[in-house]
């Protein structure tokens, strides 16, 4: 027989390695390890069996033609042996063998190898808060979870629930819970908005905004302070403002790298908990590889190493380490954090990094917001989707995109594009010429992506100076902070009409679009104008020509009232 | 006041490069000349006004913002000075002007030029063939005679339609006759298959089957000699194989550029009578600009020039064109051939070369297919999308994709994204690693993108064989075009047992996925096996074990069952 490979971690990183390392090395012992005696399972569809889309949870450990890929499965189809509830005690890397315990029996035993994959995965994080044991409170950590929180559902227990965490899973829970179930479900996120470090401040609102129409108390800058419960169960949930009845708690505040046997076994392990690895998911033992959220991984924008919890990524990693076992030199080139969510009716997406995180790094960041339509706007099925690049000043590369937009592909093809430019180490100029396919069913002919590279152009040469969505809306919210500002509304004055009534003809200037080039004179030369239309593209050609007739005190709403309106504000006249 | 820009016509390329002039030197006297009353429409949107999916012919000239793109218009809007019925008589490059005619009052004027751009674009071919001239064929080339074309259906006059041509206009034309009008129609296309050079036989042929069951008469390898009618009016289209009575024709078999007008004033012109333009789109005279259909651009696959008439191409190139009279320096990279159509309830794509155009093109040219699923198999709406790399097996360079799914942006998105890594000059390696955006409801963990680069990585480096679906298809009508092949089945059994039952058992073997390491033992020795599963996936797998246990003689069926089902093959068995 072969190389003895054996792997600690059965989930997705796991088997991909253990499969690929066997497809080009078939004279291989391959050999997977794993606790748990559920593996090789979809763990990001687990608000979508919790939510009932799926009905069962074998759909999520099947493979595409309806086999479950359990012990069974691995050895007679893959070859490949599956030593479930099993645990991995600890690494002997002198004599090269795992000592583990099978935790039926209690037997221990030693596994040699020629190569350890350690696919050892994250855990959640627990908030070191009281309560945080009682009855009640979950992780998202593996499918057993899972499936007794859907049992609770099912059996009527649970009529409120809170979930600590607003990031995806959260998100994705609170959806599974609300829409379905009709639980009355809180968000509570510590941070002032949720998805934070993901997107920028103005697409987290759009998207609490819908999460909120949708029926999910969403509840920002504010953090769990203690879980209280009665006889041992979960009664309510505290925070410094007020307290939650909830019958259930999902606790999905980040994960953490389970790296303690990479670190007992003495090999790298970052400040953070991170297996260090090199370009061939190699660890500080040569001998030994590492892949998925365990790992270290670069991002390839900012050049540093940090965690990287994404099952697309785990899977494209697994065959990088498959690669290189079997001798086929594979270098992974790091991540970028490409993501996508379903809420509800909606999907928001973003990939690199967000204006915040850019500017954090030292990069000279600026961005470039958009609204325009997904599709021809003659199409029957067009709708908004609001973008936004994030890029250099100076190098002119795309550093980030955002985009939110009606729950189907849309927006899904915009950041992919616009991640494969950003993998690429591509400049605005690139996104701008990049050939996106069109006809009116799927896109604009300068498709919206295109126009936002556009809009980013103009910003880095100086032709347009934008009024962020922050600022705009402080100085709706009180028209002191900002004196000297006034709205100059661009659409038919039909819309504008009900602003100019709320805000006074000396605050909201309603001149349309098309009759600026004869009217600017009525236009206040002591005021600074924020210029305002729907997905301010015309506001931006407006600015031009104010310039060039000298109101030159004036900046543009990107994105305009198309983001304003999906963001949702008090002030929004009826 | 500034510059003197003068622009020959009015459709996309034209109005984008006027207004972006405009923007950037708001100074410049702009003036647009064109010979149509109507000017500025999406003319890509044909189709859908056609149809009835766009009810007025005015939404084909709006804005986002429901404002009519007329001369008054661009006049007020954008200070754009529009000539309309204005014809372009000739070109005096000397003296800088350009004699026109009023095609209403027949007056002619010199208009004198700082810079001039032609944006002349194409004229459809019309085919020299007898009763081309009778009443009752069209072309689609404006929006008078799509006017035209609804009139005539909508007082009922066309029961039967013949399209010539079955590129992506004749297409989608068929589409809007058939399913709101419930016309009989036919499309003759000369080649042996509809959207030519743009994808491969088999992609091609899953749309024909399509267009099949949606009602459409599809005949490919057969040209119209003549069109026969009664009293000046056409009643039949007659091919070399039969004669089909029609109400109507459109002539839908490509196009050629207009560039009488540069070629009499001197400009150098291609050899397809493209006008020949450098980087930054200026003419042989460097005063004159040129863009849209009527330029030869560049292939940045091939670098070879050739006319791309796409109405994207068109706004990007106008954009270009205003930004170098302004004087900011911008190139043009040139094109890679991006498309994307709706056929019913599909969608069809492609991006770069198709495979025999980068055989043609002598490029150590290879295709990975696969069929896989557009989202995780678990999530409800989850379809297969078959998709294609095109690869140079040498440089690794990816050199176009395509891609066939249901009407959603399942395919948008991975054309765009495969567009953007081409456009890059990117390798199968960087489209294997390309971070897309994952969650279930959008993607599978390894994007079928990112697996069918896999697959392409595979076939480089020769760890996978294929069997072309031709060959593969050709043997299924005659096995004894192919003595010594039989098929190895590895779907569940009881999906094989009826092409048992038909092929007989020394032709079609069923030995299902899960049991081939138990049972190769089965398999005979002195056969070429064609391994078969639903997409390809399993019998890549399934092929390496084969050579590992040393049967070797034996070929994939890239995509499976999933393409060949949806090519749709008579001899399928009930």
């Amino acid at each position: 027989m072969g190389k003895k490979i054996v792997i600690i971690g059965g989930v997705a990183a796991g088997p991909k390695s253990a499969c690929r390392v066997k497809r080009l090395l078939p004279d291989a012992e391959v050999t997977i390890i794993d606790q748990d005696s559920l593996i090789s399972y979809g763990g990001c569809g687990i608000p979508y069996f919790v939510s009932g889309d799926v009905s069962d949870e074998k759909e999520l450990r099947n493979t595409s033609f309806h086999m479950t890929r359990d012990e069974a499965f691995f050895l007679k189809a893959k070859g490949v042996t599956v030593r479930a509830r099993t645990l991995a005690l600890s690494i002997n890397r002198q004599e090269k063998f795992v000592l583990v315990e099978d935790l039926t029996s209690g037997a221990q035993e030693s596994v040699p190898y020629d190569n350890l994959v350690l696919a050892t995965g994250a855990r959640p994080n627990i908030l070191p808060i009281a309560g945080a044991d009682l009855d009640g409170v979950f992780t998202i950590s593996d499918l057993h979870k899972a499936m007794a929180i859907k049992d609770r559902i099912a059996r009527g227990e649970v009529g409120r629930a809170v979930i600590i965490g607003g990031g995806a899973i959260g998100i994705e829970m609170a959806e599974a819970f609300t829409d379905l179930w009709g639980i009355e479900t809180t968000i509570i996120e510590f941070m002032p908005q949720v998805l934070p470090r993901l997107v920028d401040w103005d697409f987290a609102r759009m998207l609490e905004t819908h999460l909120r129409e949708s029926g999910v108390t969403v509840l920002t800058g504010e953090g769990a302070s203690s879980i209280e419960g009665e006889d041992g169960k979960i009664c309510r949930v505290v925070t410094p403002k007020r307290t939650i009845e909830a019958d259930l708690v999902v606790m999905a505040a980040g994960v953490q790298a389970r790296s303690e046997l990479a670190q007992a076994a003495g090999l790298l392990v970052s400040a953070l908990g991170n297996i260090v690895v090199n370009e061939r998911l190699q660890t500080s033992d040569p001998d030994i590889y590492a892949a998925g959220d365990c790992i270290e991984v670069k991002n390839i924008i900012t050049g540093k190493g940090g965690i990287a919890p994404m099952g697309s990524l785990a899977n494209r990693e697994g065959r990088i380490v498959g690669d290189n076992i079997a001798g086929i030199p594979t270098r992974y080139k790091g991540w970028i954090g490409s993501f996508i969510m379903k809420a509800f009716e909606h999907s928001i997406a973003a990939t690199g990094l967000s204006l915040d995180a850019a500017l954090a790094e030292g990069f000279a960041a600026a961005a470039a917001t958009t609204a325009q339509s997904d599709r021809a706007h003659f199409f029957p099925s067009q709708a908004v989707i609001p973008l936004r690049l994030i890029f250099d000043l100076k190098t002119r590369k795309v550093l980030g995109a955002q985009g939110f937009g009606p729950m189907n592909d849309a927006v899904l093809a915009r950041i992919d594009a616009a991640a494969a430019i950003i993998g690429q180490g591509g400049t605005i100029d690139d996104l701008s010429q990049l050939e996106m396919a069109y006809a009116p069913p799927f896109a604009t002919a300068l498709d919206a992506l295109n126009a936002t590279a556009n809009v980013a152009d103009n910003l880095a040469a100086g032709r347009l100076r934008y009024v962020s969505t922050k600022e705009f809306l402080n100085w709706m919210e009180d028209f002191t902070s900002q004196p000297d500002w006034v709205a100059l509304d661009l659409r038919h004055p039909n819309e504008a009409k009900s602003f100019v009534a709320q805000c006074g003809k000396d605050k909201w200037l309603s001149l349309p679009y098309i009759e600026i080039r004869e009217r600017h004179q009525e236009l206040p030369e002591n005021k600074t104008l924020l210029i305002i239309c729907d997905a301010g593209t015309r506001s931006s050609e407006i600015q031009i020509f104010l310039d060039h007739v000298g109101l030159v005190n004036n900046l543009v709403l990107g994105g305009g009232f198309n983001l304003i309106r999906r963001m949702g504000v008090d002030w929004w006249p009826k």
